[in-house]
């Protein structure tokens, strides 16, 4: 029986030929090509990470960047490009989500899942 | 060229049969076949969930919690069929992370990693 590993290399070659990916990176160098909706993208995704950094660490998010960041998430929804980009995120997303759920299946058999014992 | 569901279950298949998984699942049910050995780890489990659920959500954690924790933890130590128990989660945990950053490389490359960019 092959490596573990072989068949992981395996599924990032399946991933880096999918549809789903390839539509990501084109709607990703689409947005990066042009410097308009590349800053656009970059302060986006800035703001989100500052605000989740500070979630996680439990700091107070003030009402300023509470508008800033809403703002900000309206421009990028109306810009096509970066709108299409999101959506591509999105699907990629789910699909890496599925993968993960199949690959932990075995530890989430053993270890049941979270709160189930105590039913 | 097959669809990217089919390498994530023979990877997944992988996993389960590998002998990181099977020491794991020995360890495993090790533990759980004592009642003291099994108390003594959901207790673990259980003090690690609600400090991290803390952690997470920004409250504090009193100075008893964190004796608490610190004590549990020497508990579980030494006793050799937790400790091993912890010993496997470990090494397992590993393989997962390897495989992890395997899948997720086309993504890394695409974004670039965090920060790479400003430097
Ligand atoms: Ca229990
Ligand atoms: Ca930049």
């Amino acid at each position: 029986m092959a490596n573990i590993y072989d068949y992981a290399y395996d599924l990032e070659k399946a991933l880096r030929n999918s549809e789903e990916f390839t539509a990501l990176k084109d709607a990703y160098e689409k947005v990066m090509s042009d410097e308009s909706s590349k800053q656009m993208f970059e302060d986006f995704r800035q703001t989100q990470m500052t605000l989740q950094q500070k979630q996680m660490q439990g700091e107070e998010i003030s009402e300023e960047e509470v508008e800033k960041a809403q703002s900000v998430v309206q421009l990028v929804q109306q810009h096509p490009d970066i709108s299409k980009l999101m959506e591509e995120e999105q699907r990629l997303n789910t699909v890496i989500n599925d993968v993960s759920q199949i690959i932990t299946k075995p530890l989430e058999e053993l270890y049941g899942t979270p709160g189930q014992e105590e039913q």
